[in-house]
């Protein structure tokens, strides 16, 4: 088994430019064991993984990918405060855009800053049943380590899509319910009825959603709350309409 | 008015100490306009406010509690990563107990450990007409930095109380629809229906409720999610309840 002990090591060097966005084109960081062994049940092809010499023995299922590291390698290569026992490279998961074809709920977030926004989302998704999830603008990287993180696992549960052009955004989903969620819309969300296929669409954290984005949606909807309150964290308001969603309106049971 | 450009001034030093849990017993850290404006204006007393030279025309409602600072030492004494223009020390707010006696919703965290999710929750709270907060066990404290910040000036609407004796609790809310959520309760959140008042508790992101409370509580919920997910982020569970219980259960209209 290959060991490694200097951050000076090509391979040392070429795994911590995965800690920035340029760099995960094609591979990504799992850090711990949690992470990276969620990633491995659900398929996630990994290319190899920096593990700490004496945890070794709880990682057999990597085989021949394992490279023993010290606490210096590994806390140089992680994101995290403390050094993880495990640092693994990952190669991204791509899906097809036909999946979307046979899609019902779909969720749309536009311009998300917050990576553990987003893996929350993703998490509280598929606890929902949404069949895709979409980005669009500016938003923070699926690959972010923290969203990976936040996600517990559920990120590869999921389809995610990125399309930031609004073009096929209008394309693919014109025949969708398209819904907005805004501060001030027309339907009280205990009042609204959603219709199917449906695509459910959030704005980012500090302006909401664009005006192009609540032009395209047919409905608009809000969460009551008291008036002395401006708003909800993001992920909280998705959390609350998605169930809403699944719940109420669908019949679904679980 | 005074400035301070050394990190070395001793009233710099004092104020570098609230970072830590064990000096925040009488005074914590206010930092950014936003976060120390809504404080303000929701009566909160300022001791004295670090301001950045050439933003202090923005402070003019702190009047003589100005101090003005060069960047190195607003960066010192903030725990951001970036150093905001303002870092102001302020005094706790303390509630009565005798306000329990009216409450009909309170929420109850037992050894809640992020930081984020317990702002969130208190953001969470005071948007769906929770009376009180109490914190139990080994819990984050309430004026840690991150938990300000997270509360977006919720935390100044909404009494909470740190509560350790169990005794206490019992003693308090007795009499109580005391509800344990659990991920395998009897009842699902859709077929809930909650008698007041009613305490409403939550267990910490690793371990949930303790034996304890489990048995303190009448009832007990749990919300119906897919088989393939495990569980949900502690704020999302509580905001889907929260939600669900204020629009559902009390027919309460905002």
């Amino acid at each position: 088994m290959m060991k490694i002990t200097s951050v000076n090591n090509d391979l040392v060097k070429d795994t911590v430019k995965l800690q920035q966005k340029k760099y995960r084109s094609e591979k990504f960081l799992l850090e711990g064991y949690k992470c990276t062994k969620e990633a491995f049940d659900a398929g996630i092809e990994i290319e190899y993984a920096f593990v700490s010499e004496n945890k070794a023995e709880r990682y057999g299922f990597l085989k021949d990918k394992i490279i023993l590291a010290n606490d210096t390698v590994l806390k140089k290569i992680s994101t995290t405060e403390s050094a993880p026992e495990i640092v693994a490279v990952a190669y991204k998961k791509t899906y097809d855009l036909s999946l979307l074809d046979k899609a019902q709920k779909v969720v749309l977030l536009e311009g998300i800053k917050d990576a553990g926004n987003l893996g929350t989302i993703l998490r509280t998704s598929a606890a929902f049943g949404i069949d895709a999830v979409v980005l669009t603008g500016e938003s923070v990287d699926l690959y972010n380590p923290k969203c990976v993180r936040s996600s517990v696992g559920n990120l590869w549960k999921i389809p995610v899509f990125e399309i930031n052009d609004f073009e096929k955004i209008k394309k693919i989903f014109g025949d969708f319910c398209t819904i907005a969620t805004l501060p001030h819309a027309d339907k009280n969300l205990k009042d609204f009825k959603v219709k199917y296929p449906c695509l459910i669409m959030f704005g980012s954290e500090a302006d909401g959603l664009s005006r192009q984005m609540v032009d395209f949606a047919k409905e608009s909807v809000k969460i009551e709350m008291q008036k002395n309150v401006e708003s909800l964290n993001l992920s909280v308001s998705c959390a609350i309409i998605l169930y809403e969603l699944s719940v109420f309106s669908s019949g679904a049971s679980y």
